[in-house]
C-alpha cells in the first residue's frame, strides 16, 4: 500500500439532513493542543461545557454532560441506564428514529410497546396519553425531530402527562436541538439526548445529554462499581446497568466532583462540543432558532417556487429540514450525484418507505444562511432542468429571496 | 453565566500514562472540513483508514475498523459482540485494566473467571493454559499492556494455546499498540482493540479494532436487524447482541460494501485516526516501536540516575511507560502538581494499591522524543530537590543522554 497524503477533503456545502458543514470555529477548536484528563484546565473546561449545555437545553439539571460517542451512543446510554430488563417502554413511532429507540430498548430486553402514525405526521398528545394509560410503561421514549420524515413532535404537553401517570419521559433531540424550540425544564423532560452534527454545527462523535433528578435517582439505584477502583463500603445493585460504557451513573461520577476514573474523556470532541454551545449562546439561543426558522421557511418557499411538492405535514415540520417529492421521471440518486459533482452541494435521500421517493434538504447550524439557501436553490434548478423538469426560471431563488426580504 | 472565550489550553508536555500530547499533524487533520457520511470521499477515507490499520495491527483481517468512542468503547464492543450471556470468560488480571475487562464481561452477564498475579508481574503462558484447561472458557480476554502497572504481557504463544483449546483470543492493546511489538495474525489474535491517546499519538475518542474471520463468524451468528431498515428475508438471531451501538455486525455492515446506516461516523475523529496511522506508517512501524524502546530505556536510566526505584518486573515493562516509587517523604501529588505548575509537565499517579506509592512516566507517540525525555528529567530533578530529596545533580539527564549517545 502506498501511504496516502494528509486528509484533504473536497469543498462541500452540506445541505442534507446531517452531518452538515461545521462552524469554522468548531473545526479550529479541535486543533487545540491536548491536556491531561485531570488537568485543572481540563476539569474546568468540562464544568464550563456542562454549564453551557444547561443553557442550550434550558435546564437547571446538574446532570448535564456529554457521552463520548455519536448521538446513538447518547440514546443507548439513556435507555440502558433508565430501563431494567422486563420494564415496559412505550415508543410512539413516526419515522425511522422511533424504530431505532424501540430497537435499542429491545436490545436492553425491555417489553417494548409501539404506536405508529403515518410517516409525515405527528401524534396528538391525547393519543400518547391513551397509550400510556393502556400500556402503563415505566418510560416513554419519544423522538422530538425525526429527520427521516422531517416531522417535529410537539413535546410541550408530554411531560405533564408523563408526570401525572408516573412515567419517565425521555426524548431524543438530535435532529432538532438548536434549530427548534426545546425547553427541558418547562416541558418536564426527564432525559434528553442529542448530537453535534445537526443544528449545533459540529462533527458527529459527542452526545450532549441532560437528566432530571428523578432520572438520576433511577440510575443511581442501579450502581455497580468496577472491581479495579472499588473502595470499602461500595456495593452493587442486583439490577445493575448492563453496560459499563453507557452506565450514566459512572459517567456522572467522572464528570462530577468525585472525578472517578471511567473512560478517558475525548478531549478534542469536548473542545468541539464546548465551541458548538459557545457559538450558539454567543449569537443567542432564540436568535439561532429564529435563523433556522427563517432559513427553513425560505427553503420551503424556494422548493415550492421550483414547482416541487413538499412531503408531510408542513405545520409540524422541523425548521431545519425539508422533504420534497422527487419529480416524476427524475432519477433521484443521479440528480443528487450531479448536484454533488457539479456544484459541491450535498442533499439527502431518505430511508425505508421514503427512499427514492423524497429528497431531504437541510438548513442547519452554520448552513442556516441566506447564501447557502440561495446557492442550493439555483444549483437545484439547474440540475432539475438538466434532468428534463420544466422548472420556472429563477422560481426558487426568487421565492426564497422574498422570504428573506420580508424578514428584514 | 458569562460566555467564555474560545478554548485556549495552557502549554503542556504530557508525560503521563496517557492521554499524551498529540502529533501536531493529527491536531491539524481534525480541523479539516466535514463531508457527508456517504460522500465518495468519505467512504474512500474510511476504506483507506481500514487499510492503514491493517498495517498497524499487522493483519490481513478484512474486519478492521474504528468504533466511535474511547478505547473502553472498543473493549465493550468486542466483549458484548463475542460473549453470550452465560458464556464462560477467562480474564487473567495483572492490573486495573484486567479488572475492567472482567467488569465489562460481568455486565454482559458472562460467567467470569479470573486468575490474578501480583501487580508488577505478568503471566507465564503455561499458567494461562492451565486456567484455560480448568475453566474451559469460550473467550480469553487479556490485556496486553496494563498502564496501571506498566507491564507488557507476552502474547506470542497465547493464540496457539487458545486455538488448541478452541477458545477465542481477545486482547486490549490500548496502552501498548505502536510502542511495543504487536502481530495480530502471527500471534493468532481473534479480536484486538486500542485507542488513539497512547502511542498512536492522537486524542481519545476513536477505538481501532480488528477481528479474525472466526470472531466475525461468532458476531454474524448473533445478528439483529433494525426494524426501521429491515428488508424482506432479514431475521433476528435469538441470541442477538445486547447492544445496538456496540453490535460489531452492524458496524461491519456500515464499514463494508453494504454501507448500511448505523451510527453517523465521527468524521473528525476518523480524520484523526487516519492521521495517527499515516504518521506511524510514514515513519515506519518498526522505526516507531524502536523509537519508543529507546525513549523508554532512556527514561528508565534517567530515573535510576536520579536514584529512583523502578516498580515491577523491568524485563516485562512496556517501552512507553515507567512506574517509579515515590521517594520517602515526598508528597506525591504535591510534587506532581509542582511539575505541572512550574514546568508545564504532566506525569501520572496510579490506581488502587499503587495510588500514592508510584508515579507513572510515559514516553509515547509524539513525546517519545529525546528532548521530551531530557526536559522531563531535569524538571523532575529540580522538583525532587525542592521536596528535600538528595538527588545527584544531573544524574538523570546524564544517564538518559548516555543511552541516546550509545544508540547513535
Amino acid at each position: 500500500m502506498t501511504i496516502p497524503g494528509p486528509i484533504d477533503p473536497p469543498a462541500r456545502l452540506l445541505m442534507g439532513p446531517g452531518p452538515i458543514s461545521a462552524y469554522p470555529s468548531v473545526l479550529r477548536a479541535m486543533s487545540a493542543p491536548l491536556v491531561g484528563q485531570y488537568d485543572p484546565f481540563m476539569t474546568a473546561a468540562m464544568a464550563e461545557t456542562q454549564e453551557l449545555y444547561r443553557q442550550v437545553w434550558a435546564t437547571h439539571n446538574d446532570a448535564t454532560l456529554l457521552v463520548d460517542g455519536t448521538s446513538r451512543a447518547g440514546i443507548e446510554a439513556a435507555i440502558v441506564s433508565l430501563v431494567r430488563p422486563g420494564d415496559r417502554v412505550l415508543v410512539p413511532v413516526f419515522g425511522r428514529f422511533g424504530h431505532l429507540l424501540a430497537e435499542i430498548a429491545e436490545r436492553a430486553l425491555a417489553e417494548v410497546h409501539t404506536i405508529e402514525t403515518d410517516w409525515g405526521q405527528v401524534f396528538p398528545p391525547s393519543v400518547i396519553e391513551e397509550a400510556i394509560v393502556r400500556v402503563k410503561p415505566t418510560l416513554l421514549a419519544l423522538v422530538q425531530g425525526d429527520t427521516s420524515t422531517t416531522m417535529n413532535q410537539p413535546l410541550d404537553e408530554i411531560g405533564e402527562i408523563c408526570a401525572r401517570h408516573g412515567v419517565l419521559f425521555y426524548t431524543d433531540a438530535t435532529a432538532s436541538l438548536a434549530g427548534n424550540a426545546f425547553e427541558a425544564d418547562a416541558w418536564g423532560v426527564d432525559a434528553a439526548t442529542a448530537g453535534l452534527q445537526k443544528c449545533l454545527g459540529g462533527p458527529s462523535g459527542s452526545s450532549p445529554i441532560t437528566l432530571s433528578e428523578k432520572a438520576v435517582g433511577v440510575i443511581r439505584s442501579r450502581a455497580k462499581v468496577e472491581a479495579g477502583i472499588r473502595e470499602a463500603g461500595d456495593t452493587d445493585a442486583e439490577d445493575f446497568v448492563r453496560s459499563n460504557y453507557f452506565d450514566l451513573g459512572m459517567i456522572l461520577d467522572y464528570w462530577g466532583p468525585r472525578r472517578l476514573n471511567h473512560h478517558t474523556e475525548a478531549t478534542s470532541m469536548l473542545y468541539a462540543a464546548r465551541e458548538c454551545a459557545r457559538v450558539l449562546l454567543t449569537e443567542g439561543r432564540e436568535a439561532v432558532i429564529a435563523r433556522h426558522e427563517l432559513a427553513g421557511r425560505a427553503m420551503l418557499a424556494g422548493a415550492q417556487g421550483l414547482g416541487m411538492t413538499v412531503f408531510g405535514d408542513v405545520a409540524h415540520k422541523m425548521s431545519n429540514v425539508l422533504a420534497v417529492e422527487i419529480p416524476d421521471g427524475v432519477p433521484g440518486d443521479a440528480a443528487r450525484q450531479a448536484l454533488l459533482t457539479d456544484f459541491g452541494i450535498e442533499i439527502g435521500t431518505s430511508f425505508g418507505p421514503l427512499h427514492g421517493r423524497v429528497w431531504r434538504i437541510g438548513t442547519m447550524g452554520y448552513n442556516a444562511r441566506k447564501d447557502a439557501v440561495l446557492t442550493t436553490l439555483v444549483a437545484l434548478e439547474a440540475v432539475l432542468r438538466r434532468f428534463g423538469v420544466a422548472v420556472p426560471a429563477g422560481g426558487g431563488v426568487d421565492a426564497a429571496s422574498d422570504i428573506y426580504s420580508e424578514a428584514v
